[in-house]
């Protein structure tokens, strides 16, 4: 058994209203007693027990470190052709998640490892993501989505079995075998790796029907559901996500006020994903997080990071557009991006600075965690520990 | 004298039309020879003279470091709860930019040169900004004005005399008599240590006379005039810039047809530099870059870096903007951020990578510089050069 105290943080992020004011459970002139991966104490400084090694956080501001529970993290390749030739107002003939596919399936098991490591593990954990969840979805056949996962699995629990991403381009002419394709063998070739199912529920990608087909065999085989529910349109994902008892609807960008309240009534099961980098990149409209809000439901924040719609890894990138288009108070976006994540992710242990949970910390090199939507774009995470260990 | 080698650069950046392919002067495979504090050699890896040292870039690509030609870097203070209060949708009574005039005043030589080292030219370094102009206009005494620019002139050159950023409170009965001030004693003060001479051309700051009357006085004691021009409102900001031929009209985000004119036709005297921090953090309305572009007028991003209205010191995040939402390409963006910069600062010697130009560099953790956009909020910058020195 080891012991640190971090002391001296000028702002502590709690997330537990019981140890500090408000929703952010907010202590000044804090202290953090971490004992090997977990938290051991939160308290004012003055009052903190004993510790055998001492961290001066010298006035810095500590939260909980950022849940990432939206992102597509297993691929090869990049579109930044495609990228620029939108922003450049230039044609291009772009093939979309299939260029991504077609570059996914001819790289190696250890390239793509190596991608997800240094490129995006790496690079996310230095801006303070302590916990990632990462799909499938650019394998589409058997042996592809299986790989993806174990790739996926062997460096985050929290791994999505996403085969419905697009109907693969295999089964162009047949859209229905697919399916049974999703629901059958490859589910049970992808089973094993993942914790969760999901589908990109949307026009040209899978209809309400087939979602449901989707969602359920996922189910049946033990995998909990979370849905790509209404981005590019409106349509059945956000309600389809709630009847069926999903942790997450992700994107939300196009809701009804029936969706809204869908999603406010299951406040307590269904988190509503909001990805604002995908907006970001795509020049799309802003989903409405102030709506969501004052209608009751849980808001979380997440990086979608993918080559495609939206290829960033930073939460507080994301967090800085909530704040400025989306409607959320500095507080909010905070929240949601620490334990509104872990809430996506049916998580108690993580997101959250309370004895017993996870010593998953970020340390910001300002005296207050309003800095990550006051000063946007700035790194300003300067530290981070990871089950008790610094990462960064 | 001494000369390293960076080859292996994916592609490099060099703003040099003659030495590479289009305006951004771009060369694949290539390599950069630096001697001392200056480029000696540009050109394809496989051509590149020896050198006693070598780094290998491994594909990653080389830009010019940024040049940011517009912050407001020697200030004390924050006002965190000022931008909580206003994107939180509370009433707060913020003093504004006198709430930063109090505590810069109140603070000591010492602690301001301290924030300006360690808040801001370290971080901003870390993200490639190789150059900085930074202003006064936190004193408005003839004292504290002068101190300002004595600090900021131990860290760059291009230094900036704002005494006439508002009317001192102290003056707020007398506007007039600060004028008086801010073109005879204070500006007798404070010639010494700047390069330039600015002004905040505005309603409730200074009206077109008054902008006149602080440039011409400038003029007279050897500044150039730059001006904070059409900011919040029409006004006759950007016409006075171009009249005076001054090197930079700030801002501009609501101009005239006839602006847009006056900005053309002084395409090679007077640059629109576009601070885009600045409308991200005060949700404001963007600056319109493509219809600048469009008629011909020079064109530079910088982020205004304040503890006010844009606290960023990210040119990175400057150009995701500048791309997303002002109709720049990615190459205008990063060209802007780099030889536009530089343009505004009447430098040859910055903003360009050719034989005899400065080595100041930025390496990208990042195959193309059009991941500046592409990667949003994502710290891409791996390694800096300035004056030929590792810097980051």
């Amino acid at each position: 058994m080891s012991t640190t105290a971090i002391g001296n943080i000028g702002s502590l992020v709690t997330n537990d209203p019981e140890s500090g004011e408000g929703p952010l459970g907010l202590i000044e002139n804090a202290a953090v007693v971490v004992e090997d991966d977990r938290i051991a104490w939160v308290g004012p400084t003055a009052q903190a027990p004993p510790a055998d090694t001492a961290f001066d956080a010298q006035g810095r501001a500590l939260i909980p470190g950022f849940v990432d529970s939206h992102s597509h993290l297993v691929f090869a390749g990049d579109r930044t052709a495609e990228f620029n030739a939108r922003m450049s107002g230039r044609s291009y003939s772009a093939g979309g998640i299939r260029t991504t596919v077609a570059a996914t399936r001819a790289a190696s098991d250890a390239e793509l490892e190596a991608n997800l490591v240094a490129r995006h593990l790496d690079e996310a954990r230095r801006q303070g993501t302590t916990t990632f969840e990462t799909k499938s979805g650019y394998g589409l056949t058997v042996a592809d989505e299986a790989r993806a996962l174990r790739i996926a699995a062997a460096h985050t629990e929290e791994v999505t079995y996403l085969g419905a991403h697009i109907v693969s381009p295999d089964y162009a002419e047949d859209p229905a075998g697919y399916v049974d394709l999703v629901t059958g063998e490859m589910l049970a070739a992808c089973a094993p790796y993942a914790r969760w199912v999901d589908v990109f529920c949307e026009k040209g990608a899978f209809d309400g029907d087939q979602a449901r087909a989707i969602l359920t065999a996922g189910a049946a085989a033990g995998l909990i559901p979370r849905v790509h529910a209404n981005q590019l349109s409106y349509g059945p994902g956000v309600q389809l996500a709630v009847e069926l008892g999903a942790a997450s609807a992700d994107h939300c960008t196009h809701l009804t006020d029936a969706d809204v309240d869908a999603l406010a009534q299951a406040a307590d099961t269904t988190v509503a994903t909001l990805l604002p980098g995908a907006e970001f990149s795509t020049r799309a409209q802003w989903p409405d997080a102030r709506r969501l809000l004052d209608a009751g439901a849980t808001v979380a924040l997440s990086t979608d990071c993918n080559p495609g719609s939206s290829y960033t890894s930073s939460m507080p990138f994301c967090i800085a557009l909530a704040v400025r288009d989306m409607g959320m108070t500095p507080d909010e976006a905070v929240w949601a991006a620490t334990a509104g994540g872990a809430r996506a992710l049916r998580r108690t242990d993580i997101g959250v600075l309370a004895p017993g949970a996870r010593a998953d910390l970020a340390l910001l090199d300002a005296p207050s965690h309003v800095h990550l939507a006051y000063r946007p774009g700035v790194p300003l995470v300067s530290a981070v520990w990871q089950r008790g260990v610094r990462a960064a």
